[in-house]
């Protein structure tokens, strides 16, 4: 396959620029696809700018991926051409560990390979992700697009939908629990919507006053204004589960008295410095903090599903892919309801 | 009731002496026990010197408590003079609370009263332990102790006991799981007991390679140096749960990558200051950190029912109370396999 276009990072301290990307050549198991979405997430920016330690140079970021599938390889059968189809946080796993036989490749005992600034299987070749206008990714870890919902909205439901899809899930939240959501972000929106959308009630705890309004449109029945001391009081020990989309430092401390008996709060971000806990809060009603990363193919897929059958998209503001460094700034300053997706026709 | 004999703290810091002490005339429900034997739990010592900031002096400390039915109220259909039987943490709870009326009194949404230090449910009254001669008990939060077990090791699991047995249940821990116990001491020693009785692989985590060999009498499999890297790195991702029974500051961090998918760590103890948690360790794997107080009344009878079946009581060295404040020292100290227990003779 020919150079690609794309846009990378050369080095911590550079905005990102337009890059010419080698694709591999299609395998047998390959799906070639025109990428026509990019979601524009955290990690995207942590990477570029190599605040975790561990970007390798130049990077191409974007993990929520939506395209249309324009060649396949040989020996694929769950494709064909013309396929909308999407790609997210991985793009392969070892496929033989202990999680990944339990569809838990997020897991994978031997490392996935993600899709940005990690290497395949090979422990080799590094990856290069969705900010550009073609990627080619084994058959296995493609996810089918349907077709009822609008593509930018579903580009973030690759990385932001299934990370708080997943333990919802896992805790098999429905109709009758009562869900706080912590952080009216690219992540906090999506949980509001998907908890409702399981029949849960859902409450907004949150500093900011005005994202009330905003909160109760996407489905939170609550809010609750967390830095009033009269109105904690009276959340307190309410919620059956706490989502906690935070990803910079703050106080667990905070929220854990806002559980019930046996309650959990779900992490889901991983702040820079480690966050405190008061163990005499978790022990006082059982209660428990659990961590969750991204989701299975077999649950992103499922994620779709449920996407389309009620009608859940991410809310996104679209831009070309030149204004990805003003995109960057404005993430960091929260300025976007709720999440920035590259149209990538702009790169073509 | 006439005045009975104790011993109290009267000021953080003098040491514990004797003290007369008036119990409440018999109620109806009532049930008076003659002490014989009363364990010396962490909490007493922190009670007594006000390290948790709400001691009111004089403080009667004990929650351990174990002896025979002197007399019973009029109401009384449990029990009868002569019955060899327990006293735990707690003493009542408002019994019409959602968590009373599931079993778990230890999570009272109204506040239980404990043993000692706490205040009856007419809120005014307050309640002196098991450091003496008798005391009043309603039958409800009275238990029934087996025939037989050697009566000063079953003190201890009044509190030590109980307090690991309910995690280990409440998790279904059964034959193949592989169970890690952090610190043996008290409540550490009945952790490896229990739940190797429950069937489960019993391995001991700590940083002295001297209690490798007590470790495995009390039914540990294996012993993990934590301060070799080497065996920690063998053990990485092994353990379906870890039972930390640290009281003291120390870093969750160090044992959470120990956890399989899907592990949860259960921390029993309370730290005087915050403990730290890298989210990144939760979120890889899908681990949680629960925590967990004591046990209900039905199940603290289960837990002995379980012991008598096994056989199993606390590992104790029996003192006569004059030697209560060398044993203090000796408990903080650790210099103690594994809970000093309190002939009651020697008070009479």
């Amino acid at each position: 396959m020919p150079t690609v276009k794309a846009y990378a990072a050369t080095h911590a301290d550079l905005p990102l620029g337009p890059f010419d990307l080698e694709r591999r050549d299609l395998g047998p198991l390959d799906v070639q696809i025109e990428i026509l979405y990019c979601g524009v997430c955290h990690s995207d920016i942590h990477t570029a700018r190599n605040e975790w330690g561990a970007t390798m140079y130049p990077v191409v970021p974007g993990h929520e991926i939506v395209g249309k599938v324009s060649a396949i390889g040989s020996e694929v059968t769950r494709y064909k051409v013309g396929d909308t189809v999407g790609v997210g946080v991985f793009v392969d796993s070892c496929g033989h560990c202990a999680n990944c036989h339990d569809h838990l490749e997020q897991y994978c005992e031997n490392g996935h390979s993600q899709t940005y600034n990690s290497l395949l299987q090979d422990k080799k070749t590094i990856t290069y992700g969705g900010y550009s206008t073609h990627i080619v990714v084994t058959e296995k870890f493609v996810l089918r697009v349907p077709g009822n919902l609008p593509l930018p909205g579903v580009a973030p439901l690759l990385c932001a939908g299934i990370t708080t899809y997943s333990p919802l899930r896992h805790l098999n939240v429905k109709k009758g629990d009562r869900v706080a959501v912590v952080g009216l972000g690219g992540l906090g929106h999506m949980a509001v919507k998907l908890a409702a959308a399981m029949g849960a009630e859902v409450t907004m705890l949150s500093r900011s006053p005005e994202k009330a309004q905003d909160a109760k449109k996407l489905g939170a029945q609550h809010f609750v204004l967390t830095t009033d001391p009269e109105q904690m009081k009276m959340a307190k020990s309410y919620f059956h589960y706490i989502i906690n989309t935070v990803s910079g430092v703050h106080d667990y401390n905070v929220y854990l008295p806002l559980l019930k008996t046996n309650g959990t709060m779900v992490v889901l971000g991983a702040p820079p410095e480690p966050s405190t806990v008061q163990a005499g809060l978790l022990l006082r009603g059982r209660k428990s903090i659990l961590g969750s990363l991204v989701g299975g193919i077999k649950e992103t897929q499922e994620m779709l599903d449920f996407c389309s059958e009620h009608g859940i998209v991410s809310e996104v503001e679209v831009i070309p892919i030149q204004q990805i460094n003003e995109a960057y700034e404005r993430t960091i300053a929260a300025d976007v309801r709720y999440r920035f997706v590259i149209d990538m026709a702009s790169l073509k």
